[in-house]
């Protein structure tokens, strides 16, 4: 292997990436295990919802043609027939001249088109007097005006977020199909590396990479599957990997970043199966291996917890999202520049950045350092066909 | 009591919430099961992170004086004394003239104070031609750089992300001291309010709200305890109310939003303890109760799906924000309305809005339809002190 890396741009590694993405498969599960879950086929509406003309306010169903041109001074004189009680149809037909007292949310009697608020009524014994008018229709939530029988209610790739889970519930489904929860297998390398109930010696650092991507696959819906720290040795990289490739649908390798490491990771995953991708033109991030084994990814992040973490965003989510079948949503807001920041043509640079007042600036020190991620709020992507960004200039950050 | 609500401004209804939310207490977790979770105690870095000067690239460490004017035509000669092994400090004191060998991550040897990428320097046998120079720093990441030792590292009221763990595993804690997930007890009201599993009968509608609510409050950090729907009568009431204050921090009750249930809820709660609001200038959502009993919340949200998700994210978010002892950091964009959004002065309205390409469009359907939660971005809130916004005009949309 060469000195220096043959690398791709981001979009091409976006696209390896995305070809690679095994689909874990679906499963059916209770509703309310489902928060964050992705559905697997699309969601339809079983019967008409509501199944009835409703009520959106406590008053008087109506025909509304009996109200036209009620007014303060000359009220419409209606007969009131009962009273609707709630979870019932118990109104007979309504009859011109009369009406029913309707409770939010009640059904409103069969021929009634409208609700007048108690508050533009007036109860005069068994007489109503209406002060004002109702268009039919108003203050009325027609049958099947929330969801229609049959059909779609959410489309399958969707992610269910409490809005979801609440809708789904009120067509009934208790039961959901969707993509089960991929396993991510998450391993360490490098002989400085020891786990983060030790003291690290001279040259030690602590295994901040296992919690920083295990979390960060938690986040966007799989499983992370721990398998500790491995020395920097061929035979014992290749077991572990090989036991993970076992047990999960894809495989994350934090650590390797010197030359030695890198081709040993490397080498490994072209033993066990492919390496399709050896760095890709990302600042931070250039030493990424993306690779197949058994039919499953292969990632080599950056051991740079910093690095790291930036193809966890840039690359891995892709992969992640392309495997549950949803797109990449990202939450971003636009900011002024405060100083500027430099680039090189040629290459994607992700620059953390804080935010206040709409001004974003870029957070200083050293790409590898971990304490720029809790100092930032975000990254600003700098594309490859730019030499940067200027003060002032308006330019969009993605959000943690 | 009253046909009319006395209503209160959103921010005395806030300020209630705030000002009798419980805390929860503390608890000590695994650090890999601290996802989400918020910090009791701030959080000391042990050491100094990193314990060494570590080197960023694979190159040589030097003297930084040594290099000093060279150049491709004139390059400094240093000889190398060997090669830093990873996880060792097994270099001896460098001395003027000479340097060691360093792969990315490596401990620099003592007296060394910057780092010769390989890609500026040759190797001639044991001397090493550098054709560059560099600072001192350049290519290191000092001791202490990143963490140091005795310092707060993340204040207590911090919700940990992936960033947030991965810098928590780096100082070596893998035990992590965070607020008790807080219980919180989720009941519908109404007759006319059956299971999920149920087809409605004629009047009758299926329990969206305990799904909407119980998932809203598990996406914020909260146990959602689920008692079912309870009929519109004030002893079956009672025994589930306090049945659910006996379990949970919080009681959330929804429906009871015709004037009698509004009236049951609002006695049910004046007899256990205190009802403090009864009627917030909110819309969709006005019907809203705050109460207390046994010390903890309760409150009594509107029946209609969609106005119940408006006074979650508009009241009992910053609840439970209160209780965790965070603040509630909504994600926002700014938006062009492509339409008027009239509203009445004196009431905060929350306007549920679609947002594409910049611009954010109200969503049509009446404020009780659960399908506008759906098709949907977020919600544009208007203070009391306006009387709406112009087509046009930019907002700010709250992204669900």
């Amino acid at each position: 292997m060469s000195l220096f890396l043959e690398v791709v741009p981001v979009s091409e590694a976006v696209e390896t990436v995305r070809r690679i993405a095994p689909s874990p498969g679906c499963e059916e599960i209770p509703l309310e295990d489902a928060l964050y879950r992705v559905l697997a086929r699309d969601v339809l509406a079983d019967i008409d919802i509501p199944g009835f003309d409703r009520s959106t306010v406590d008053g008087y169903a109506v025909i509304a043609a009996d109200t036209t041109g009620a007014s303060e001074a000359i009220p419409a004189m209606l007969q009131c027939r009962g009273r609707v009680l709630m979870g019932k149809a118990n109104a007979d037909r309504i009859s011109p001249g009369t009406c029913w007292y309707v409770p939010t949310g009640g059904a409103l009697p069969e021929g009634a088109d409208a609700v007048v608020m108690i508050e533009h009524a007036e109860q005069i014994g068994d007489d109503i007097l209406v002060h004002r008018p109702v268009a039919p229709g108003e203050n009325v939530v027609l049958r099947g005006e929330d969801f229609e029988g049959g059909k779609t209610v959410l489309e399958r790739g969707r992610m269910l977020s409490p809005r979801e889970i609440g809708v789904v519930a009120a067509i009934g489904a208790d039961r959901v199909c969707v993509m089960k929860t991929p396993k991510v297998g998450i391993i360490s390398t490098g002989n400085e590396v020891v786990p983060i109930t030790s003291t690290p010696g001279p040259g030690e650092v602590r295994d901040a990479n296992s919690y920083l991507a295990g979390t960060f696959v938690a986040e966007r819906g799989c499983h992370p599957v721990y398998f500790g720290i491995v020395r920097d040795e061929r035979a014992a990289l290749r077991q572990v990997i090989s036991s993970a490739l076992d047990q999960c649908d894809v495989v994350l390798i934090s650590g390797g970043s010197s030359k030695d490491e890198r081709d040993n990771t490397a080498a490994v995953i072209e033993e066990l199966g492919e390496v399709l991708v050896h760095g890709i033109a990302l600042a931070p991030g250039k030493p990424t291996i993306i690779g197949t084994a058994r039919g499953k990814p292969v990632i080599g992040l950056p051991g740079h917890p910093a690095s790291a973490f930036v193809v966890l965003v840039a690359i891995v989510e892709h992969l992640l999202a392309a495997m549950l079948g949803v797109t990449v949503a990202r939450r971003t807001v636009r900011a002024r520049l405060t100083q500027n920041i430099p680039s090189t043509r040629g290459r994607e640079d992700y620059i953390r950045v804080s935010l206040r007042d709409g001004e974003a600036t870029p957070v200083f020190g050293k790409s590898g350092l971990l304490n720029t991620l809790v100092r930032s709020e975000g990254l600003v992507r700098i594309p490859a066909s730019s030499e940067g960004f200027e003060v002032g200039e308006e330019v969009e950050v993605i959000l943690w």
